[in-house]
């Protein structure tokens, strides 16, 4: 079975085609400045080949048709006929309290999606653009709708409920909902492969640290509590976010500088994190690099960092009474081994031991803790794409 | 050596007469209503007395007035010459970052004091007016300031930075300053006593669970961590304060419901917490009443707080690398072992291993851990009242 994956963003798209039997990448690429004037991206794995094409896109439509266009071209495509892709799986951002698993999209769950867009009111727009589009190019093709939020929806109220007037919760729906749902599943899945074991019988805490970053607590496969909220803004601080604040700071800035919300927020959302503290970027690397050299807010950025993942790891031990496996996943979690010694060093009193020449490793599977570690600590790369790919090929295939 | 241990609000003020070496309390009571028209309430624990007056107190000074005539009354006074009393300790709010030890009040202390109420802007004012009002009636007398931020002076840059950009920090002093200090130093010295342990050689959690909650990390006799933040809005749940948020729910509900920052601090300072979840109240008796009558809201409040505490206590245990004693004090801290009970419980993995028999105690010191717990889980009043008259005296007595 071929699976198109979609990922689409505002005024771009990510595509994979795939065998999620096989796991094969046929082809993938990016779809760039849609509504302005149009840039695919096409590379096919099997070759090692890379394309770069200036298509006008007007709109998610011609995006679509350019991204078919590629997978069927004689010189660089990978398919002969479109009806080989069998089914189309789409990331979307947030599926509110409606969707606690993957979806056969329907009018119905495009009607629930649209009720979602006050939860998530930049991203589900362009995920139901992008869906609207697939099924204007490849009308007949099933489609199905992987949730970020889906994953997280195990939650028990008390994980998820916030210390706020409980009308919000009913009314309005204010309540943790926790993303990359995918990830955290694909990769507390993975663990149990690794170790062996059902996950049914193991307690994983999950670190996806990247530009964006959260932990999910993972008790016999369900996720029982993550530290993004009602936003992804929530928990860690981030690339450039903070992660959860005192509001009474936002009241003291906001009155000493004259800020309304929204100056607050882009704050918040775009100056602030390790690019806040480090004063010098967003991206880990460039930030490890001046620490170095002797930054100072440097090294504070990434201290800071680490030492709030390991606070969480703490707290989701506590929260599930033990833990068995730590896995690292994501651009910060799989490819730097300062960040997970920082975050699981010091850790004895709980049985985690970390093995400092085994954690000396980048983006591939691997168990970095000592032998004798009683709580696993592993890398595992990330697969949202794999893990769509599946669950659409799960679904279609029924 | 006789110390008047004084807490001056805007327009109350508590105070207890007292002999730190011998620790009783030769009276005390509380004026209210100043700057209204005046009420004074006048225990005297020896005689299990308790008297009220209506006293004129159009400024703090007429209420220090009526405190001192109180303390030389001849029916129901203590003291028969204001010469008896020796030292003022003022409870101070904030102390920024220029204090982190209790201090003489001097006029740079008083200038200092000044500096702060950006920080305090509701309580540093007022604990102002309580030390120039002692300052007036009673001159000469030697004043010591004991500040509640003070003990938590000691956090590293990790914990005490925020994920913002920089600049805030340095130049508007935006930071995690914690508060409740004199009672995590006073709970965490009486810990190591009851332990028979240099408090150097320790690792402590004290959690501080009242109307307002704080808990910290207490490595080696140091704060090293705690929940509050920048305002004692941050951290926990409390009785009706939110504790820590995602900022993205603040933009959602104010937008929604048009709200501007006062009144949205208004709903998370006033109607939030345990009062919040449980639309009942923000009395933990009152809510766990409602909840053994079956409200379903009741219960989730009591149940996320105690979450809430619990995930705090693995969070600092993992800050610490460990933890040896877990202390349990202040309102609810002292009185609800069912709150104890449900933070402290399934956390044997680390150690703990609550005994139910012995947590069945309220307001006395107390090891409610069972025998073979590895980590001491303990229950100790607090008494910052006394710890302010012990820093008085030792720095008087110099």
């Amino acid at each position: 079975m071929k699976v198109l994956v979609i990922n689409a963003g505002s005024s771009s798209l990510k595509y994979q085609l795939m065998d999620p039997a096989t796991r094969e990448v046929l082809a993938k690429g990016l779809c760039e400045r849609i509504g302005i004037d149009g840039r695919l991206t096409h590379k096919i794995p099997a070759k090692d080949a890379k394309y770069e094409f200036e298509i006008p896109m007007p709109t998610h439509a011609e995006a679509i048709q350019a991204v078919l266009d590629a997978l069927l071209s004689a010189e660089h495509g990978v398919i002969k006929n479109a009806s080989e892709i069998d089914a189309v799986g789409h990331r979307v951002v947030h599926g509110g309290e409606k969707f606690a698993s993957s979806v056969l999209i329907d009018d119905e769950v495009m009607a629930a999606l649209e009720e979602c867009i006050p939860l998530a009111p930049l991203h589900n727009p362009a995920n139901i653009t992008g869906i609207q589009a697939c099924q204007k190019v490849m009308p007949g093709v099933p489609m199905v709708g992987v949730f970020d939020t889906a994953f997280h929806q195990t939650m028990p109220a008390k994980s998820y409920i916030y210390a706020l007037p409980y009308e919000y919760y009913e009314k309005d729906k204010v309540r943790r909902y926790g993303f990359h749902g995918t990830s955290h599943r694909y990769v507390s899945a993975r663990a149990a492969a690794m170790l062996g074991k059902p996950i049914e019988e193991l307690k994983i805490i999950t670190c996806h640290l990247g530009n964006g970053s959260s932990i999910a607590a993972v008790d016999c496969g369900k996720s029982v509590d993550t530290t993004m909220g009602f936003t992804p803004l929530a928990g860690l601080p981030m690339g450039t976010r903070s992660g959860d604040l005192d509001a009474g700071i936002m009241e003291y800035l906001m009155n000493k500088y004259g800020w309304d919300m929204k100056e607050m927020m882009n704050v918040l959302n775009k100056k602030s994190g390790v690019l806040g503290i480090s004063g010098v970027s967003s991206d880990f690397r460039d930030v490890e690099t001046a620490a170095h050299e002797g930054n100072q807010q440097a090294a504070l950025a990434l201290e800071a960092f680490q030492y709030s993942v390991k606070k969480y790891i703490g707290a989701y031990a506590a929260a599930m009474g033990g833990v068995d496996a730590i896995v690292f996943t994501a651009g910060v979690g799989e490819n730097d081994g300062n960040t997970r010694m920082g975050a699981a060093s010091g850790l004895e009193y709980m049985g985690v031991k970390m093995d400092p020449e085994a954690n000396n490793v980048r983006g591939k599977e691997a168990v970095i803790s000592a032998p004798d570690s009683k709580v696993k600590v592993l890398l595992i790369p990330t697969d949202e794409e794999l893990m769509i790919a599946m669950d659409t090929a799960a679904i279609v295939g029924k």
